[in-house]
């Protein structure tokens, strides 16, 4: 089986295993950084592969818009487009399509939109995105969903027959999982038996993953947890379960524990855009005047290219310079920090010890989330 | 001595040799990247040993107003701050005095302009040019000079005498050269004998190197190496000879044809931030829709990693989507372009084979430069 998910061990809920994929193995739990447009802002693949990145999502919206999914697949398909041999993951649409576009009609054959490019007119169905998700060439592929405000019941509730429906088009359009492993979306909002409904239908189509959509969207991170509290053992053991855009670290901890194994999320490199870093002791940004004369580097524990070569001063400087290498620098880090966060998680579950380095992690952390 | 210019061959005018400096070897003919504000921008310090950099050039005007010399000096100075241990060549900053601040006042001691970032009120006189460039630490420093517009006899005089005297004073203000080699500037615009005036005065003062200033600043190509026919051969044969602001592939080679051995420019990186990229059949800007569907590298001969892992059509979307990305793969292989090319061009001299060369390189890159 081209995608077999095998679990290593266990510590409460949470879950160290491998997620086998054709171009290569995903140690779980893992974090994969976003490539919305093909490229991951700013950071070379080389520099991904370097830093420990197993797994990159790219989006589907985006590249169906521009270059367009055809032109993708006749390049060879995105790992060869965007030069990353490694898995990759692409999202549906639905998502993006939902908070991006200019939506003209919803109905229950799909949506209707206008490009937040150029405002031209395009529709997005569960088969299309299955045809696009083709055309790119990802080895996970997600089944077409709609994503609503996650607090509000009535909205919720047709949100989860929609998606439900529409998985079942996603699965019919897309049934052979040996080259693309397609997975399913849970949603249901904050309400445990809307999630119940969401995925017994969905458990029933056989999906080889799960994700958890509708969160981290507007609710709170308290409801986030307790919505994962009763969402995550509605989904198999046996396979994966990814969180979609779920990337803060302490969410990450946080979720882990809760037993999801697969996380993304555009944070890492969007903060780095503004200047923003992680550290053990929360975020900082290179901006603030503490940084402009510290010779340290931003996390003397890391192994990135950035805090082996350079300072807060010099970071510091690129940032307000408003220079370029600051972008990658800064988002290198990120990228790390993150990557590591999960490393140690791993090794955290199999030693049984997740718990001590989630409260250890979060006391440091959460001085300045 | 530490700054030994070793000639190891000549073809007519041209020379191929080593500069030797306190951080490497920089062989000669040489094009060093641009480092405006402590980097190449886009560029990591590891990119440019890869691709071959051997010197890079940092200004002096920018890093005096941000982040501060003094600052660049207390954080171990320019190598250790921007993490390149390779040579550094700064410039005196009377160029970007001249072309970016708004002036106040030009006097023969000095001259008093604002800043270009925040209008805040600076004077820059040859000793205080030496003290921020021995704060800045390269190991080739320059003289301050008066850069005119070259064409205008009058303008023209008036420089070549101011410039003889701050050379005088940048010389007493840094008298020692093992650590840090200061560089005379010659000017006199398109006039020999201006150029030869200013010669005189400099080559009296015994410099280790001597630059070619106030040309590549608006007149003809034709004018350019009209001057240089002359100019150069002023110069002292044992010394390395270095044009400032030359950059253009046709230009280097002409120009090391003259007998020119260091080259500065951010066009490599300039024009990659609009799309454009150098090939050997001249310029192309990654816009155009002739590379939409290309799944052809920029140049099928280059080694940078940039030509080794993406094609046209990839570069072309990251450029169209405004991707960094694409900032730093073109800046990449533009770079590593024009470093191919001196090494080509250094072979060449080294076989007696540089007109040969130069017409083969000209008659191709000339179709569309």
């Amino acid at each position: 089986m081209s995608f077999e998910f095998e679990r290593l061990a266990a510590d409460g809920r949470a879950r160290a295993g491998i997620l086998h994929t054709p171009h290569g193995d995903i140690p779980t739990p893992v974090f994969a950084p976003v490539g919305t447009q093909a490229t991951v802002k700013a950071v070379p693949p080389r520099d991904l592969r370097e830093i420990g990145a197993s797994l990159v999502l790219s989006n589907t919206y985006h590249l169906y818009l521009r270059p367009g999914d055809e032109l993708v697949r006749d390049m060879g398909g995105l790992h060869h487009f965007m030069a990353w041999n490694g898995p990759i993951l692409t999202d549906s649409g639905g998502f993006q399509v939902f908070s991006l576009a200019q939506i003209n009609k919803i109905d229950d054959q799909g949506v209707t939109f206008r490009s937040h490019i150029d405002g031209s007119k395009h529709r997005f169905t569960p088969e299309k995105s299955m045809e696009i998700q083709e055309h790119l060439g990802g080895d996970i592929i997600m089944a077409f969903d709609q994503c609503p405000q996650p607090t509000d019941r009535a909205i919720v509730e047709k949100a989860v027959a929609r998606t439900n429906a529409w998985a079942v088009r996603s699965r019919e359009a897309h049934p052979d999982d040996s080259v693309q492993a397609l997975f399913g979306i849970q949603q249901g909002g904050i309400f445990e038996d809307l999630r119940a409904q969401s995925s017994a239908t969905l458990t029933g189509l056989g999906f080889p993953g799960y994700a958890i959509g509708g969160l981290a969207v507007g609710e709170t991170k308290a409801q986030m947890y307790q919505a994962l509290d009763f969402s995550v053992p509605m989904l198999p053991e046996d396979r994966p379960r990814y969180l979609m855009g779920v990337g803060a670290p302490d969410d990450l901890v946080n979720a882990a524990l809760r037993g999801v194994d697969i996380f993304d999320c555009v944070m890492p490199t969007r903060i780095a855009r503004h200047g923003a870093v992680f550290t053990p002791d929360g975020t900082t940004n290179m901006r603030n005047l503490e940084h402009a004369r510290a010779e340290t580097q931003i996390d003397d524990t890391c192994s990135c290219y950035c805090c082996q070569n350079f300072s807060r001063a010099y970071l510091r400087h690129l940032v307000k310079a408003g220079e370029l290498l600051g972008h990658y620098l800064l988002s290198v880090h990120n990228i790390r920090f993150l990557i590591r966060h999960m490393e140690r998680i791993r090794q955290a579950i199999f030693e049984g010890q997740l718990q001590a380095y989630a409260d250890a992690f979060l006391a440091r952390y959460l001085q300045n989330p």
